[in-house]
């Protein structure tokens, strides 16, 4: 296996491409398309949602193009030579806009604004989806993680337990949630955030004692040494070691960075090292902890007083249990400058027709609510839940915000994106933004995402046509 | 981002590179190590995993080496100058046994074994866990879902959920589990796997029509078109629409060759949409069912008497839902001749000490116990259970196979790893020789895996004389 060419347009949905060919045959790839994403449920039980990905996918986008093997795997499959012709030339050359990376983001707006021909926005759903949907889920149980571990420090250890190639990714919308450093090297270079390790059970195992497979690390690495505690017996063997290996780097002018603790109940192990190493004037030493931490551990360990400096969190943050997925779609909401909208039995499921905008409502600066509208629209003075129309809020006179910027246009990226860690202090900002309730684990409060009056008469004036062509 | 070179060995933990520079500057790292991979819990609830992503991780370990970029980055990260200048010329030289990809194994059973230099050995410990994990997670599920299946055709439609490029991965696992064809166009290639896939809910909304995009659709592509109903209505809309497509069709020589159900009651609607195309003599109209599907709702559909020929799964099988991560570790067992465990307050976290092979017994052809054993003894005439030593089992008289093959002798592959329909086929047929009380969804019975007396011994000294020590 290489991965030279992931980023072929095959990494896609074989419809897209059969579809593009009915488009080019049929003369309408070229007609204008409006697509928007947008997500319907919040994963984890939570009450927002941290966008992430964009950065990448604008890359990703903006590069696309179809090798000679792509076109040749086509060709095999028994596309049509002429619209082969046209993938060959192909390049995206439509306009993206929406939410930025980082911001916080709610169910049924819309978050990003995809335009251009039939073709290409089409072509583009399943990377979109593929990039936006994971790395938001990422993004979003990071943040939880860094809600309970306040000022700690938080690193990335998952890549063994990452869904395959996807632990690059994931290790990238972990440090926008909220984390620190990363066990992942490749990522870390890949995103210029700092990996973090030391050794494993299997370094000690390899000498005949611990004491001395201690001194042999911390010779090789005497300012750099984080030790693992629990190989044998955490608190008869592993930091009476430890304090031992200390005590002579500190002779030697170094300091031992750090102990891990990896096994048995963190809390009370935690509290005991602590305290044998502050009576051997090792106050300095920092604390690692790790095993099957996610973020009701972490709020728990640290509730309890567990003097933890680090926290290494692995699969539940890197797979994003227990959801493991958003479910984020890419519906087409305008063709040929007509709306259009997918109509559903379910009212929640149909969707908003026409291009669109997203206003969101402050109050004091905290986010109020957000009124999803046409994008012809000023600034509405009400809006409308979107399946409750007995429901509506007054908006008159707030302050508002627009959320959407453009991103990409005519296929070229507006503005470099930014890296990790910015994307990071925005997330960080924007959630000083939302109000407490909404960020609690349990039970969240419902923020309110409503319809301008216009965009609903848009809505539910298409639904009745089309429920009487029927 | 790109990942042309995502394959470097910097896809890893950190803690492997700075424990290889502390083996390089100890001069231990060419002692030689030996080390298992195992799983201690099988996902979804289930008595069985489904070993995969074996061939993708040999050819990944024979290609492994350090780029002038890698090394550059290392540098950077301050590492020893002699031990980068060792790294430039590193290649794997060690030897990989164990079971086979598409074997069907079982917790607590050491799968692989991994020989070499002790640094070499550490080193691919990250990409071995990252690879095999996942795979096995996936092949695990999809085995599962095509159980329910029976002799139906299994779509993977997962790439717009997947985490991440883990998709690729993922594609390749399904099938290895059962399914047939992928959505996954660059999945598709790389694994020779059939691509699947006709059209979106967009595609129709992009007419004013829904007749007028199915005929469109049908004119391009004849001879292979699926028809989607519920864009919107599929009994009052879709169906009768696309009966007369396919009369159509028929009438220029060409067969429909589907429709597609992605909403509402698939139980229901199936049977309604097989008698009324029936009925128009289209009694060669496959049925294909999409929408949150997975093992228990694609039987429950089949034991309704559902027609369905071909059923579309995503999400629930690209992420290994609801699990998301087999827990398998990579444990030294030995190091430089000498037998090595991790004791553990646990019992059952306490490892296998030793280089080791598996014996699988049969009962009649079929699987009946799993014995662990020192690689040098013969087979054993009675096996012990790992935890409670009261219990045993004889084994005496009894026919046995080798689980163990050679898959890599002094870093080269051994044999062309077979491609994903070849393991499946080994995959079906193992299945086959699993007792079916340990293919049950619910409660499986538990598959016996024990140790040889020898093994016992080897591990219970060991704990006792740790034991002393602390």
């Amino acid at each position: 296996m290489t991965c030279n060419d992931v980023f072929s347009p095959l990494y896609t949905d074989m419809y897209q491409i059969t579809m593009g060919q009915a488009y080019f045959l049929n003369n309408r790839h070229k007609k204008r398309a409006c697509f928007d994403y947008f997500f319907r449920k919040i994963p984890f039980g939570g009450g927002y949602v941290v966008f992430a990905g964009l950065g990448d996918l604008l890359k990703l986008i903006e590069a696309l193009h179809f090798s000679e093997e792509d076109i040749y795997f086509l060709k095999q499959n028994g596309f049509n030579p002429e619209y082969l012709e046209y993938l060959k030339g192909f390049r995206f050359q439509g306009n993206i806009s929406g939410a930025s990376e980082g911001e916080i983001v709610f169910p049924g707006e819309p978050i990003l604004r995809v335009e251009g021909g039939m073709l290409e926005t089409q072509l583009i759903e399943t990377l979109l989806l593929n990039m936006l949907n994971f790395q938001s889920l990422i993004a979003t149980k990071a943040s939880r993680i860094r809600q309970s571990a306040g000022e700690k420090q938080l690193s990335d250890f998952g890549l063994r337990r990452a869904q395959g190639m996807g632990g690059i990714q994931a290790s990238r919308a972990a440090v926008i949630g909220g984390f620190d450093t990363t066990s992942n090297v490749y990522a870390a270079r890949q995103n210029d955030v700092p990996a973090a390790g030391t050794m494993a059970h299997s370094f000690i195992e390899s000498y005949d004692d611990e004491l001395t497979a201690f001194q042999k690390y911390a010779s090789i690495f005497p300012d750099n040494c984080i030790l693992l505690l629990d190989t044998y017996n955490t608190l008869k063997s592993g930091l009476p070691n430890a304090i031992k290996v200390a005590a002579e780097l500190k002779t030697k002018g170094h300091r031992l960075k750090g102990v891990r603790l990896d096994s048995g109940d963190l809390a009370y192990l935690s509290k005991k090292v602590r305290r044998s190493l502050d009576k051997a004037g090792l106050e300095y030493v920092k604390i690692v902890v790790s095993n099957q931490l996610d973020e009701y551990v972490v709020k728990s360990l640290l509730e309890q007083g567990a003097p933890v400096d680090i926290f290494g969190v692995g699969t539940s943050m890197i797979i994003g249990r227990p959801d493991g997925a958003l479910d984020g779609v890419y519906k087409l909401s305008s063709f040929d400058g007509e709306p259009r909208l997918k109509i559903s039995e379910n009212i929640q499921k149909t969707t908003l027709p026409g291009r669109k905008k997203v206003l969101r409502y402050l109050n004091d600066d905290c986010f109020y609510a957000d009124c999803i509208a046409s994008s012809g629209e000023e600034s509405p003075d009400r809006m409308i839940h979107p399946f409750q129309k007995e429901k509506s809020l007054e908006l008159k006179g707030k302050k508002f915000e627009q959320i959407y910027t453009d991103h990409m246009r005519e296929g070229r990226i507006l503005e470099e994106p930014a890296g990790p860690f910015q994307i990071r202090d925005k997330v960080y900002k924007r959630l000083q933004q939302l109000p407490s309730e909404h960020k609690r684990f349990d039970f969240p409060h419902i923020y309110k995402v409503g319809l301008s009056e216009e965009l609903m008469q848009l809505r539910d004036g298409m639904v009745q046509k089309l429920q009487e062509y029927l």
